[in-house]
């Protein structure tokens, strides 16, 4: 079996850092990883550069990672506007958040769940108009919905709710995302069914997990079982301190290509080549802390990656 | 469902860690625990004193913890003169470890298969001469199961042999240990199911993870899958320093007892008491690294353990 890491650092993982990564830096570290086998990557966010002054070059990184071959260029859109700068730039993926935490969602984008279906009605009319080869495919992104920080637990019934209202209005996809790391491997299963169940198989296919209380890859795990096959990661975990309040703490691409490959499910991904990804975020963030166990440790002797497992 | 979670931190963690803790700290660390819901506990290794001092008063560390009511005291063994000790100071469980990687057996313990399992022969013939009331459980425990950092790829066969020959010899169960950090989740339930298949159901119910590349949740995750129940770790992951060559990288109580208790599998335990035992550990090793996640991010909020979920 196939499965898609999603890279989600040049986006996730810089929003949450104080350091501004240079331009060059991001085409470096995104070309490398291109190179290493990683075939998506979250390259930006269409915010305004006053709110995220560490991603207000996203649309020139757009622009350059969409010259590097067999590279699905994905980008965040916080609403219409955002859609509108991503579909210019040539965005191929574009993904609005929707809160399923409607306190989190009006602290985070100052939106109603209402407000944020609106613009997500917009976006779909947008993209109609262009034609197909221009078109961005369009992820509706639940965030909390493993649970709020502010809110506490999260139904099940509501993301569900959420799920089928995006699928409805013209989303392609939807996907699950831990944003406070409050997920759990049986929560992760029972959301994945119910949401499935509710919008179809495809209609979803990605998880964005985080590592916030270490479950990270027991809930990669929880999602394989279920059928997942697109999981977001970012390199070093970057952005993803668990010790400080508010962190993000997104799984670490390094162990989770380790994780996979050793269980014989191929990401296409060179683990070695991808390790040597790490000096390029270590040079240009050399404040940020990185994460991951399996570039301390190595990988084990007589390591066989998925493809020569199988081949 | 109900897991048992072994607590191995006073062994495991400090045969692996310079610092020698007072029996005082060992006393204090091991009534917290059993305080806080931990109902085994594996508190020292009868090894000769020469060779790991942090362990040297094992014997008095059985006889306290004897006195703890429902606690299962469990004491590692190397051979039958260790077993001699183990049964004189009364332990409850004990455990000789049998190095599937023959190399590593020859390295570590200076003997072979063939040697070890003479001792282990030895030791059942010394546990069938006490009463019942006196003889404790005896476990092989089959280290290197899942790759040698040696030997690398360690047969899946050879696992089954050699659990096979200790189940014939008269062990009342062997445990599977992932020494090195290398196994991954699909070779979890692919080892379980052949141990299970050829030794029985009830032949093996523990697995000894560490989590030396970021999988040992993950691993825990597999080997639910597959109906293990008991689980050993390391309070604050003790004598797991992932970033030393050699490290054992136990994986961490506090973030296990977490992630069953969240998917409402019930450890027995109360999360908030176990997470203050860390302060022991603090206090009595200050010169040591304590790891795990959920110790510095917090419990969710809202969050509800398994007992109080199901009831």
């Amino acid at each position: 079996m196939k499965i898609l890491i999603s890279e989600v650092g040049p986006r996730d993982g810089l929003q949450s850092v104080a350091s501004i990564m240079p331009l060059e830096a991001k085409k470096a570290w995104i070309a490398a990883e291109a190179a290493a086998g990683v075939t998506e990557i979250e390259v930006g966010s269409f915010v305004p550069a006053k709110l995220l002054p560490q991603l207000a070059d996203t649309a020139e990184v757009v622009a350059y990672a969409r010259t590097i071959p067999n590279l699905t260029v994905a980008a965040l859109v916080p609403n219409f506007k955002g859609a509108e700068a991503a579909v210019a730039a040539g965005a191929h993926k574009i993904t609005l958040p929707l809160s399923v935490s409607e306190t989190h969602s009006l602290k985070n984008l100052r939106r109603t769940h209402a407000q944020v279906l609106d613009e997500a009605r917009a976006i779909v009319a947008l993209l109609r108009t262009l034609p197909a080869d221009r078109r961005p495919k369009f992820e509706g992104g639940l965030s909390t919905a493993f649970g709020c920080t502010i809110e506490g637990e999260v139904p099940a019934t509501k993301v569900v709710e959420l799920a089928e209202a995006l699928m409805t209005i013209g989303c392609d996809e939807v996907g699950l995302s831990d944003t406070t790391g409050y997920a759990n491997p049986a929560q992760v299963k029972d959301l994945v069914r119910r949401v499935r169940a509710a919008c179809g198989e495809h209609a979803l296919s990605g998880l964005h997990l985080h590592n916030t209380r270490g479950l990270g890859l027991a809930n990669v795990m929880a999602g394989l079982e279920v059928g997942i096959t697109t999981f977001d990661s970012s390199l070093g975990g970057l952005g993803g301190c668990p010790f400080a309040p508010g962190a993000s703490g997104n799984i670490v691409t390094e162990d989770l290509v380790f994780m996979l490959e050793a269980m014989g499910l191929e990401t296409g991904i060179d683990l070695p080549k991808l390790l040597a990804v790490r000096d390029i975020l270590k040079a240009a963030l050399p404040r940020e802390a990185l994460y991951g166990f399996t570039p301390d440790a190595g990988l084990p002797l007589g390591f066989v990656p998925a493809s020569v497992h199988r081949g």
